[in-house]
């Protein structure tokens, strides 16, 4: 069935971060828009991709840094919206990167956004993942949180559901978890497809963060889905915010 | 190893027809791009994706009315290049769609970037093919051309090729082929992963062009190269499009 949208909104992908998270998003925005068939009935979608005026967020983090990223992002975003406004569009964008949204760089790349004078809807996937287990799982307490080891120190996570009230678990093998994303021989970012040691790390460790009593668990790096596409395991949710983000993009620029 | 590239340069890709192959060129400008591993390394890419701008290419070809998609789409195009200009970067532009490129649709498309004052760099995806062949394969000339009913009807490639002194041949089942892309129940468009059933009609036809003397065989269609991913069939080069244009743009931005 067609989708009805409003013709003034556009999709704004602050991109880079990684480059392939930034696709992997726009792949799911258009995968995820009910459509007739035809290619007109596809949303807008304006995706800026500039890795290079973004320093590494995990990095930045660790070494005191935050500004550095946000405000890169808010120079990309307020450039977007220069575009946006030459077609007279308001603007929903989202940056789809976990560690991002730490709030040393989240908050001061905000900041930037209103000292620039920008007007554009920001959407926030962390908070997104957060409210959508509130409202689909709303018996679930203690939550199994996958991510990479910057995502981990710096709490991206762990602090906003522990704030929303949640119980958090980890594994107790991150070095195993981060190799499952980075090792050069068997990792998700360096092997395509992904291979069967990775696919076989992740299934370990969600069979651990369940022996913990996680009830749900967040794939909280953009990698991780790619090696867990599935929707559950072993009757526990695995929630992926990528996707989430997408489906709130798609409905921010329907309404 | 790095590259080193021209930070002055953005590519923009003119996307949205389909949505799914801009997306497509986008992963491909990411993959093809040499890096230490670093996101950082990765070149500027500004991706504007409005279908809804876009009416139907081979259906204004065959309805006699070229100019619709040729100015959606400059529309489009001098809108990305206001977030250009906003960054004080050049822009390198193409349109990842085969039939968009027929003359009538091209050379209006052309003419109204100029009208309003455009200074892109407009990347042509055929030109880019044809010069490809002449380069790599200098002995070549017979090429077998396997593309939609639409691309095939307006002579996109034929008309190119046969310029530039090349004998062509095509499918007599130009239905089945149509099928391969379309049907609703194995066709590319509609089955992912693709099916057994497109991916076999694929090397049929494949083995009738060779049959027919041809020499190398151009995918134009960028549906096709899913389903016929190798990058030759019993000795025929087979020819991507898209792959060669992510490749161009990147050498275009790194000059």
């Amino acid at each position: 069935m067609q989708q009805s949208y409003n013709p003034s909104r556009m999709i704004i992908i602050g991109g880079g971060v990684g480059p392939l998270a930034g696709v992997d998003l726009h792949r799911q925005i258009i995968e995820l828009t009910e459509t007739t068939g035809r290619d007109q009935d596809h949303l807008r979608v304006l995706h800026l991709s500039c890795s290079d005026m973004i320093p590494d967020r995990t990095e930045a983090l660790l070494g005191g840094n935050p500004e550095g990223p946000a405000l890169g992002m808010a120079r990309i975003l307020t450039a977007a919206e220069a575009c946006c406004d030459r077609m007279f569009l308001q603007g929903y964008a989202a940056v789809p990167c976990n560690t991002f949204h730490a709030p040393a760089i989240w908050d001061r790349f905000q900041q930037a956004l209103a000292e620039a004078g920008s007007r554009l809807q920001v959407l926030n996937m962390i908070s997104i993942t957060i409210d959508h287990i509130r409202t689909c799982y709303p018996g679930i307490r203690r939550i199994g949180i996958m991510s990479t080891t910057g995502t981990r120190k710096t709490g991206v996570y762990a602090g906003l559901l522990a704030e929303a009230g949640y119980e958090t678990v980890q594994t107790d093998d991150q070095e195993l978890l981060h190799e499952m994303i980075y090792n050069t021989s068997y990792g998700i970012k360096a092997v395509a497809p992904v291979s069967g040691e990775a696919m076989g790390i992740g299934r370990r460790i969600l069979a651990e963060l369940q022996d913990k009593g996680a009830e749900a668990v967040i794939l909280g790096c953009t990698e991780l889905p790619l090696a867990l596409p599935e929707s559950q395991y072993r009757g526990i949710p695995l929630i992926n915010p990528v996707r989430l983000l997408a489906l709130e993009l798609i409905r921010s620029v329907r309404q």
